[in-house]
């Protein structure tokens, strides 16, 4: 397989399937969750169950070109229509579930419901996203901005593994993963760092096949040939990072709102750790965002 | 006075001061440092005590036009230059001193020797820095991306009443400062948001005056107003901060090399705490960035 690199690949890619993958929208009520749920149903990739009052999302569906691709499964209330979505996961009525006019909470709440819901326990929770900077030279994928507030070592080592699985599936056979520091010097100081020294160690020890790891390095020693080389530090990496493993959510976060405003970047991002890929974006994602983040769901079901 | 919205204006304005601002530069046999130097004198508003080994920094020097307002201070040793220009900038003999080829951590330790340095016992020490991102509609202050890694609330204070004074030298009386944080809602859970809270009952009971402070609040209601706008939370900062508070250094730090990679962002920054100006930038930082620092310096002597 050719490596994805942008996020119209990824779309022609997603497009090429030959069947539609099922997505089951909880509380199908959002305008722009369904105006991207559209788009991937006219772009060819997805069959649409819309699960939610009928009446509000028949209002809604006028919008957009009938489809026998689009289903609505009436359900009133929005707690239950919830519900009824995680519940179509689950029994493999549907291959993606999504998040639709509800709070995160509330599905996630539901998603993680021991009996009823898409999460084996064990499973570390986590949030990976696919990043597109125009001017970088592929696509970056990195983790965690959303999820985890401040990772201990287990989970860590999940994002890791998420983030080097989706890798994979893009076509990137052999990943490079920077553990993303302020500088490259490992401060026992630091916080996480003991992680850091710690994943090395176990990459070392080929625990972590089908990737290159080093860290920790900064932004310029991941993401930037010119600046990284005048540090003169030897890396496997420099410039060209596949993955970034931010120390914390807030570090992850605001590189990739940073880029999102001031270069343009656009972002998918996905629930990892269930069982069946989980699209929550936020509100303040664009639609083509929601859009991008159904695609990256259809690669990884 | 006008405020200074970006670097060029930052650059005018010193250089439109009646006086030249005495630089001593340390071990100053640096290229890049140099040549920064050599443009701040040429532009004509420093005059440069370069200490080090005559003969090297002579070699460095014929590369630039000869001026009256350089002078060689003549000692060979690197650390004893150190020493030198920490001594001349602490007797007056200088305004501002800068790091020349000499490790961060030795001058650190002369400017924080406590007979001969340059810090006052109980100043807290930080790294403020001001960004210029070309479609940013003025100078973004921000701290701290380099010298404190997980500042306590003290120090979270002593960072935002820098910011805030050099936001004043720039010219802009009441600067809105975001505290920031990967989301709006103060979850007790961050090991931080004590601090926030706290800072934002001192900014409620009159504590910092001359400017409006925010948080938390993420990147995109700090500094994009479109974006910010959908998550409809009222505050008075929407996409218009002047300072931006960052949790930690790596999330000061990954947010500005973003945005200096893929948006062009060029960064000034010194170090505060100290009695007089300390210009120390990275060797991975642009000779622009370097000669912003002087000018930066300039303004807060």
């Amino acid at each position: 397989m050719k490596p994805i690199t942008s996020f119209s690949e990824l779309t022609t890619y997603v497009t090429s399937s030959d069947s539609r993958k099922r997505l089951a929208v909880a509380n199908a009520l959002d305008s722009h969750t369904l105006e991207a749920v559209m788009r991937s149903v006219e772009t060819g990739f997805i069959e649409a169950f819309l699960v939610g009052d009928r009446n509000g999302i028949e209002e809604q569906l006028a919008a957009f070109k009938p489809s026998p691709f689009v289903h609505i499964v009436n359900v009133t209330d929005s707690y239950e229509a919830t519900l009824e979505a995680v519940r179509m996961v689950r029994h493999g009525e549907c291959d993606i579930l999504m998040k639709g006019l509800v709070n995160t909470d509330v599905i996630l709440r539901a998603v993680l419901d021991k009996e009823k819901g898409l999460h084996s326990p064990g499973n570390v929770l986590a949030f990976n996203a696919g990043l597109k900077i125009p001017n970088y030279h592929k696509m970056l994928f990195f983790t965690d901005p959303a999820v985890i507030p401040d990772p201990n070592k287990e989970q860590r080592i999940a994002t890791i593994r998420y983030a080097v699985h989706t890798a994979h599936r893009f076509g990137i056979p052999n990943p490079k993963v920077a553990l993303i520091h302020a500088t490259e010097k490992p401060s026992p100081k630091i916080r996480y760092m003991q992680d850091y020294v710690d994943i090395m160690e176990m990459y070392r020890n080929g625990e972590f096949p089908d990737c290159i790891i080093d860290g920790p390095v900064d932004i310029f020693l991941a993401l930037d040939k010119e600046r990284g080389a005048i540090k003169h530090i030897p890396t496997p990496i420099l410039g060209d990072a596949d993955i970034l493993i931010f120390p914390d959510f807030d570090a992850a976060n605001v590189f990739y709102k940073g880029v999102s405003v001031f270069a343009n970047a656009e972002m998918a991002g996905l629930l990892y750790g269930t069982d069946k890929p989980v699209v929550i974006t936020s509100r303040s994602e664009s639609t083509d965002s929601k859009f991008y983040s159904i695609c990256m769901a259809c690669v990884l079901v």
